[in-house]
């Protein structure tokens, strides 16, 4: 995290239902259409993005609904588990966790939906495991290829801020994030914004909603007056947060984050090591997952890491535990703190005698100057 | 909020997977159980408290189920509106919001339930909005006195650290709490303990609980590996906040508040104004709301306050909104704090020329004299 | 300190050597001419007041001049010494510590001295120990009127945004300031402002200045390049707390000091207790010095204000220690913290079984009631 | 500076003349002795270094009096230009400003001063400005074998922390450090030890001493209780930076200083640059000073870098201005924020288009790894 977020997190509390903060409050609600690129209310609830993902469905559907989730990796399966807690039917397009999001098996299975049962489909922007980012466009032309009623819903934790994403000009339904990845916050707020035929679904679902009602959410978008108790310290590390992604400029955040991810696939293709993503077009700009030679243990990899040069590493979720480390390039980064963890890497190579060929860490540096040279 | 807490709030953030994280996180879960002086694992939701409350339903409920619900105040109206969206029925004891529930009229409500359609009886231990904190051994005692198998569900929100609790001894089912009052923390943790009654209710239980669900928050009390991204500085905010409440000792916590909330009352009588709670065994330790002569509009003296003597004074809600003034006694506070507080609204009293008697902090130094020299 | 200073100083810091810091810190030195009133450059040294003292007098004076010293307290006998300690003669005006500078002889003194060996007259403005202040444009006149060419020190370090001080318009030579009482910051830097006639003593001066040169001093406040590594996070939370005297201003500064030092004089009254400053105009607005009966023990009452009420007092020193306990207020303060302190006072005279009349609380609050409402 | 450090700093203020504070600063006190290796007081002044050295000149010397000064580079100089200051005679002993003190060189001069003139051989341990460690013991054995009397200050702001450093075995008759190196803390202490021979010299030292008088700052080192206001955040960040000293654990502290030393060494080597540092043996654990190839602007170079990557890097000073830059690897730093600068070194050259060799950042990890990997 920042320091100017930490600060700014550790400020004396304004009183939460006086007027200064509800103004405050609803400043920040309207910087944040910035960032998701939209003229619709953004909903903030205190809440992991969990909570977002089940106040989309209960905002929008009723028991005994389906969803068509094709499966990316471990988050999209743990949004379809979140989906069947809430009494949903989901219908699963099976994936490979090394590729994105195939918009024709989507169109496919909404044709073959003439029932109409399916009311959502859950498409995962970047796939955060697997370091997969899907065409978010295509799911939408797919949809509206088939000609389902069906609401787009995007889950953008992980690609928010390392890449490009907008809520109108796509076509999303309901775009979901959370505060602890490009917002550089600690977890515990959540983002939603609902498009207008969303928020009609509203007034036919039927499953309780209580804490995740919108309706209130909406409101306190618009005024700042929260219905429940604000997490204040975590609103004032917000606008501090949407403040440096401002003052940086999407576009040179955006151009930031492709930049760190390029010069990281560099070296693992240096290192002779093969990247979990498998088409070039939907590599994450927000992090790598990078497959260890057969035989290797990427978890003991990294322990070594953290022993030797105490730097964690992500580790491999799910189907690929034990098979990728992941390196993060999403949020506070810079050239430099990437090429440390780069030659981390590099080092516990050969201090680990894994098989690799040297020059990771060159081919890292010849990509990152001519960008930074450009 | 304690500056030991602000700074343990800005503490650069553990990586919540490692095992650093979960050994820190479960020795916190441990220590909780001394507050709520029990034996069952101490849950942490990252939630309001109204999120705790919609958990508690989702966990042992199903759609139509009854709840019982005396009506003491604001926050308890708010309860009922909660357990209404998800889907209950909710059989309200009206109340005068100036006395707390009435074990009586409790247990006459469930013996009237000849059919067990109540599964639970919603008990605010502390109302904040009136100031009154109610009896929770007899409402124990009126629920085994009706011979019903309805839970005991007690809100703690604001009597946590102000008042003595005791979830195993006083027979409680679940008991809710949050960050924000008697822990000295900003809102957005929530805090549940559920007796293995109100666990055993879990499996016949059909609302949908999702985000709410109570066996990986059980999980997570005991392990620290929590389900979803922790909120990982309000965690380290948690830890400073319970070592200082241990530190000072719960005893002497509060026998503080017991005598900032009698200086306090000294104040009110000695000024002529009356108390909002009327029963002096049901007075609240943690918060005084104090009635305006008739006449006198309540928001126009707290703004008159703010304006000439930077306090904010809490606002009187729903039905006393207007009507009251309240002044909070909980958490981060001692005597000359208080003696500060009481001083600004006798000060502002005579500013404001409302009709009062002098003498109101001379009688809280007076009481505070003999409390402290004793 | 107030939590504005205390985050600004805990910044990341800037490089000092680099353009950042030098404009950053050059216009901090131009803001602070508006709090000295002068024209003149502001040297800040990385020192206690005392160093500012002996800066001074390394600056301006040979082996064996003399200085003129009216003896107001504790701090100028401290100031004395220091002169004694460069190897210059003190002539002292003894004092009773509890009036101020008496102008009419420090002109006699210098009438007497008609061979120019006093090269300066050392005035305190507010002399800590004693809460009383002098006035300089008195001693300033004298100096006049005697038609010596002494130069005027004055030594601000609790004086400055107390009260109204003006270094060009007063005609001081030497203006010698702190960072520990009126800027609200921790101890470690001082501050100086010399006139033109100060600066021509410089030439003919033969004390070794070394690390308390004003030459380079002088540049650094016009170009923020130090010529000593500065203390950084000491110039963060001094913007800080320039910025935030300034947001107030100034006369709005010395309204608040003046209110408080009166509240704090009316309940001294009310007490029955002794000011230790005997004469009304000479009242400080930044402490005051209370006399305790005869036969009681200050710091016996210190202690026991500490232990009840965990209220720090400032302790008498030198000739009055244990005689006068003060009470400050100077700095970050306002009504309602001034009245915690007083009713912790009066509460302790209470326990303490000191005799005293009751009513010094209601004094202040009638005191600021008025001011307030005015 | 570290987290741990900057939090420390922002704590509330103890009150610098309670018993509280006076027993936390002695024991800071006692334990600054590890680090300084001795069994003498350690003198804490709020000062830079420069006042460090003059409080050893005020305190031992006397108007007039010679000091013997081997030149190895800008501070040095600095030290002789603060010693004519006081008006001491300087005898300095020219260097090349690319190798250390020549300890014949000074046995030489000693005996040649049969008239006993010089009372204070100056020896700058690690001279900061050139990355050249001087050998003390041999310095402290050529005034002996000359037979002389002189004192040995020698100055370790710059090698506390990063290289072994004893006062009292290696028979250091005054050390001097200051807070802003090894400490990790912002500039605005300075620490003394004095040799019992010392403290014999301040009996006929006739300098004017004042706020630099030892006498109170050794008593200050005893009891806590400063003859000043003491900048007492700064001693919470002590208290704390001395604490991660003594956790890690001083020859560790060491050995990663000089690992990272080396494999700076490494990569200046490989990229086939000069070391401004020509004798192996006197190599700085603290700082590397980079000569650039001939009519190479190394200020150009230090800029490009700082738009470029962000990165500070410190210049040249004195007469190596623009001849070289230096990369510091003193203090909180770690092998991966030193490979991350080290790599955006190289990025730099080439993007500079300065003629160099590829291979440093490789030549960096390849020591490292077998230093971390041993």
């Amino acid at each position: 995290m920042p320091d100017r977020v930490l600060k700014a997190m550790s400020m004396p509390l304004l009183d939460h239902r006086g007027p200064q903060f509800s103004s405050f409050a609803a400043k920040i609600s309207a910087d944040l259409k910035k960032l998701f690129r939209t003229q619709q209310p953004v909903m903030i609830f205190p809440s992991s993005g969990t909570g977002a993902w089940q106040a989309a469905f209960c905002n929008t559907m009723s028991p005994g609904d389906a969803v068509l989730l094709p499966e990316v990796g471990m988050f999209s399966t743990l949004w379809g588990k979140n989906a069947r807690a809430m009494g949903l039917e989901v219908i699963e397009i099976p994936g490979d966790w090394r590729s994105g999001i195939d918009a024709g098996k989507v169109e496919e299975a909404l044709k073959a939906d003439s029932a109409g049962k399916i009311k959502a489909v859950l498409a995962t922007h970047n796939e955060t495991s697997t370091g997969v980012t899907s065409d978010i466009p295509a799911v939408r032309a797919a949809i509206d290829a088939a000609g389902h009623e069906a609401l787009l819903f995007v889950d953008t934790i992980s690609s928010l801020a390392a890449t490009d994403m907008r809520h109108d000009d796509w076509g999303i339904d309901v775009t979901i994030c959370g505060s602890q990845k490009g917002f550089m916050l600690p977890p515990g707020l959540s983002f939603t914004v609902a498009s207008q035929k969303a928020l009609a679904a509203v007034e036919s679902a039927t499953l309780p909603k209580g804490y995740f009602d919108w309706a209130p959410a909406i409101e306190a978008a618009g005024n700042g007056l929260y219905p429940y108790t604000p997490p204040v310290s975590m609103f004032y590390g917000l606008r501090e947060a949407v403040d440096m992604l401002l003052e940086e400029g999407m576009e040179n955040v955006f151009a930031r984050h492709a930049r760190l991810a390029s010069a990281t696939r560099a070296a693992v293709s240096a290192w002779g090591f093969e990247n979990q993503s498998i088409n070039a077009h939907e590599h994450s700009n927000a992090v790598t997952a990078i497959r260890m030679p057969d035989g290797v243990d990427a978890d003991a990899f990294r322990s070594l890491v953290l022993n030797k040069f105490d730097m964690s590493l992500a580790a491999g979720l799910g189907k690929v535990a034990g098979v990728v480390f992941r390196i993060g390039h999403l949020g506070y980064q810079n050239d430099l703190t990437l090429m440390g963890a780069l030659s981390g890497v590099e080092m516990s190579l050969g201090l680990a005698g894994i098989k690799h060929e040297k020059g990771g860490v060159d081919a890292a540096m010849q990509l990152l100057s001519e960008a930074v040279g450009a």
